[in-house]
């Protein structure tokens, strides 16, 4: 699967959330576009990278309840309604299209009498109805808020939380996970120094043999449900 | 009451709508501003202007289920958190928020099941979230639908529902309509030939006879609906 990740951010080298998502994705197999950073929009190159992924992510920080004015304008002319569906075109139909948004609010403010008083679903609703209009699959929004509150594990797990929404097959299940966590070990193994090596297999070991046990228990609660539906 | 209208198109001149629309604020005592036609944002200019207006109305094309990038640059800009809402600050604090929409899609196909799938109230609920964290009065949107395709009838009916959308006292009732009829067409009265002046001032005796003849009957009708409740 191929993955598009446009990032908008118009000051993203002091950004600290875009910055810690940049070295997650960096460890990745994933095209990473940054719409500030372009000299000029060519719009065939961008709607050619388009066209070319199966996942299309928009990342950006909430600024007034939408993207920054980059990415619209970004939107406003790489999008053009031929390329989306005019003239019976449907160059990203089926695609994925997912958001990662970062907020320096808490997430609790996000709803009505809520300071923001709007949740994070309706902010997002014209940037689904584009993919809606495109024919893609919408996947749920990727929300990151108050991220220089994190502790050190909180960031961790979001780093892997955000690997697997950049390249993991959705719908989301535990065994998609398992697959995930399988092979992205097994690639980073080999890239690892000689030294590590041990540990870092047992560990790949002891993953796998953990999931087998699950899949033992998996099918030995279905016998059980089989039993109670008799 | 002043009224600021701030307009974003990328391309006003070639605007038909657009253009429209000018020549009937023009009739009016209200503050156009065009923010592409910025050639810098300066923003304590443009937050005095927001200061001094007591009602503030953002008028644009729907690209894309939003504002062009043009306004959302000048939302990034100069709506800063301070002005809005840091610090204990409410400098549009009561002031009224209006939106005037245009888009070439039929009204019935923004809804779920059109084509457009969504509704112009949510695809504005984060222009109205700005309205809301700055504690202002928000009017309903002004859309206008496919501007090329009415009548010159449906053309000036729009011109005066648009006039009176941006100067008429909140909320429209039929007193404060006949109120604002009268005071503009007087007020325009000053400003015609003295040749057109005998048939104009005949126009205006009949509508504030009849403005009185109304005034009776509702008397007349609240009378009746007494009886009734005896």
């Amino acid at each position: 699967m191929k993955t598009l990740v446009v990032v908008s951010h118009p000051e993203i080298n002091n950004s600290q959330t875009q910055q810690f998502l940049l070295q997650g994705a960096k460890l990745l197999d994933v095209t990473r576009h940054h719409v500030e950073g372009l000299k000029k929009i060519d719009v065939d190159n961008e709607q050619r990278l388009l066209m070319e992924a199966d996942r299309i992510i928009f990342q950006f920080p909430l600024y007034w309840y939408a993207a920054p004015a980059g990415l619209k304008n970004w939107e406003d002319k790489v999008l053009t309604r031929n390329f989306i569906y005019g003239d019976g075109n449907d160059n990203l139909m089926d695609k994925e299209f997912g958001i990662v948004v970062s907020t320096g609010m808490p997430l609790k403010e996000f709803q009505r009498g809520g300071s923001e008083n709007i949740t994070i679903d309706q902010i997002m609703a014209p940037l689904r109805a584009i993919a809606d209009r495109a024919k893609m699959k919408v996947l749920p929004v990727f929300t990151i808020a108050q991220f220089q509150y994190m502790k050190e594990e909180q960031q961790m797990q979001l780093l892997i939380d955000y690997q697997r929404y950049l390249t993991q097959e959705y719908p989301d299940t535990l065994s998609r996970r398992e697959e995930w966590f399988e092979r992205e070990f097994s690639d980073r193994l080999k890239n690892f120094d000689e030294t590590n090596c041990t540990e870092c297999e047992t560990i790949l070991n002891t993953f796998i043999q953990q999931k087998e046990d699950l899949e033992q228990l998996k099918s030995t609660i279905s016998l059980i449900k089989q039993g109670e539906d008799d």
